[in-house]
């Protein structure tokens, strides 16, 4: 893999690149679609391509339970089996080691809601002890399948291994992503086996052919705190890894966000790219791209397509709700999308009481393309000047 | 609307037509995919256009339910309200009385099942009383709606004014589709109701523009009885009608299927066209269309697709069985479409299994593909005098 900068704004970190794989270049930045299980929900590889996506992020967790990394090595690996042409990134189950352990144990994501915002910052969490689903040990951790409850290790030689065998063009290191209701301690401690973590991560890389094709980034963390945040980066970004991830949550506001950002970044090396985990709505990506943000995936327009929500730009709309009932605008007036061209908002609205497929898939194809030409707008903007 | 005979086939009574409406010309003898809700479930409009699919047929009795009518026809009609740019034909919804009626009560659909045939055949069903959930009279049928049990009533005129406004090229008459349980004397009185209904669906059409490009097919009933099915079709037969459908039950086994459709074909009129309602199973089609059907739709393609269920040239499969988990071929290697030059039968396997929505379109498209193929088949297959 190759990162070349290809301009630099002037008037804040932002920066355009290319990053170059074997299966395709990817113009930075860019917003990267989730595609968990090898699949963007609802659509095919084919229509993915129309709008206007340039890489994806699949789940080496999801994939390990089903369908088996070995399946999909015999097949080729990952591009094959779903049959995407462009570059695919995975990630390393890091962020399940949240989802599934604290995070599902104190109902958070990695945004906090109000009500924990107060809870996180006014009363100790009692987060020192395991989560009640998983037992995280400095080796790896232990996970119990959720498909069969057969219980599974996940440690950074594992979760490597299974990576190389589906075959992205990126893999990540593996990594403990902190809840966001963790303490300075226990945030400590967990930054620092993902620190031990990278480490191990890099010396599991095989040495075929094939394993070399792959670029592999590491991930910082730190939590809330300041003096983790850098301390992670620093320690990161001086092991040779191909790129860099950035993870964990960004400020229980999204107002803290710029600055968090910052204090990683300016550690971070200058000439390696840099992937936001788990970020990335429209009201964001402008900040995100100016502190250098070169990628960033966020699960925003697939999931909340599938909620009948369309992202415009006047917003996000409900396209469930009985205003959009005889409404024949299009979803949006300044979208060249298919599904702009071809469908109102009240056909779309129609369809989405009569709990029918089709509107789905098409507010999965409208928001992909609506995110995909957002930040194809932001690299005009930088490539102009203007940003 | 006009219809042209270009061949008949000197081997049995097959022939090739065009169906001219004002929304495009049909080639004949066609498939006619199933959009019950103005949507083909799981595709949009623009890919049951790449399924080589010619028109469709939507139903009056669920877009009178659901969005209504008076929507539709704001919007321009079903046409535009669904971005489909070629003919498209309504169920006048007779078949609901059947299916939410004695079909819900005895829990059969138009073919029996095994165990049915043997008690339709030995002993009295109690089929001259009303069914449970409609009233049924000489006027038309009072429904209980299933989205809010609210009383709704159907009859020709009714019926005749929801379809012209949803503003379809091919409407159909009211009629009372017969269960296959009735007896002799339900079905001659059932069937001397759709008589009469036939006459006032054609006094109820309007005289306006719109309605006149509209084309009116009249519905032949009978069940399984010659005398009847005979009477019906020469009565509707004569009746100015521009086309004829085929209307309940074509024999408890199919073997029965080609002798009952000629007790009904004999007495239609040779240069209308003909169209066979609800079925259409690729074991049907060269039986169905050397009888001298012209059209015929058929829920298989779709609704089996939305169960893992591929129709193939090989026969039926079922991919979300354990052993296509490893399956590299195309689910069928003599199609040519979308969905086989791209996935293998094991990824579409692994997303069924992950309950993904993905296959369910993957095989929609590829079933409606592969019936619309094999017609085509047919057709040229008559025009080489093969049939």
């Amino acid at each position: 893999m190759e990162f070349k900068i290809i301009k630099k704004s002037k008037k804040s970190r932002a920066r355009i690149g290319l990053l170059k794989t074997s299966n395709g270049v990817v113009e930075t930045p860019s917003f990267v679609p989730v595609a968990t299980r090898a699949v963007i929900k609802t659509l095919t590889s084919e229509e993915v391509l129309a709008t206007k996506s340039q890489i994806l992020i699949a789940n080496a967790y999801h994939l390990h339970l089903r369908p088996g990394e070995k399946l999909i090595e015999k097949n080729g690996g990952m591009h094959k089996f779903m049959n995407w042409p462009k570059p695919l990134m995975t990630d390393s189950g890091g962020f399940q080691v949240f989802s599934l352990g604290f995070g599902k144990d104190h109902g958070v994501g990695k945004i906090l809601n109000n009500n924990l915002q107060q809870t996180a910052h006014n009363k100790t969490i009692n987060i020192g002890q395991q989560p009640k689903l998983l037992k995280i040990s400095e080796d790896g951790v232990r996970f119990t399948s959720y498909y069969d409850g057969k219980e599974l290790f996940l440690g950074p030689k594992e979760s490597i291994k299974i990576q190389e065998s589906l075959g992205a063009d990126i893999i990540l290191a593996f990594d403990e992503c902190t809840s966001p209701l963790a303490d300075y301690e226990y945030t400590k401690k967990s930054m620092e086996v993902t620190h031990k973590w990278a480490v191990e991560s890099l010396k599991a890389k095989s040495k075929s052919q094939r394993a070399k094709r792959q670029a592999m980034y590491g991930i910082s963390q730190g939590g809330k705190f300041k003096d983790l945040r850098i301390e992670s980066a620093k320690f990161i970004g001086l092991l040779p890894f191909d790129g860099f991830a950035i993870g964990g949550e960004f400020g229980d506001d999204k107002s803290k966000m710029s600055k968090m950002l910052r204090w990683v970044i300016n550690e971070l090396p200058e000439n390696k790219p840099r992937h936001l985990l788990g970020i990335g709505h429209p009201d964001d990506m402008i900040k995100i791209i100016k502190e250098g943000v070169d990628t960033f995936d966020c699960i925003a327009p697939t999931h909340y397509a599938r909620r009948g929500i369309a992202f415009t730009s006047q917003g996000r709309i409900d396209l469930g709700r009985t205003k959009f009932v005889n409404d024949k605008k299009p979803i949006d007036k300044n979208c060249d999308c298919m599904a702009c061209q071809n469908y109102t908002r009240g056909y779309i609205h129609y369809l989405l009481r009569a709990r029918e497929i089709t509107p789905l898939r098409i507010l999965t194809f409208h928001n992909l393309y609506f995110f995909n030409s957002y930040v194809e707008k932001i690299r005009e903007d930088i490539k102009k000047g203007k940003i």
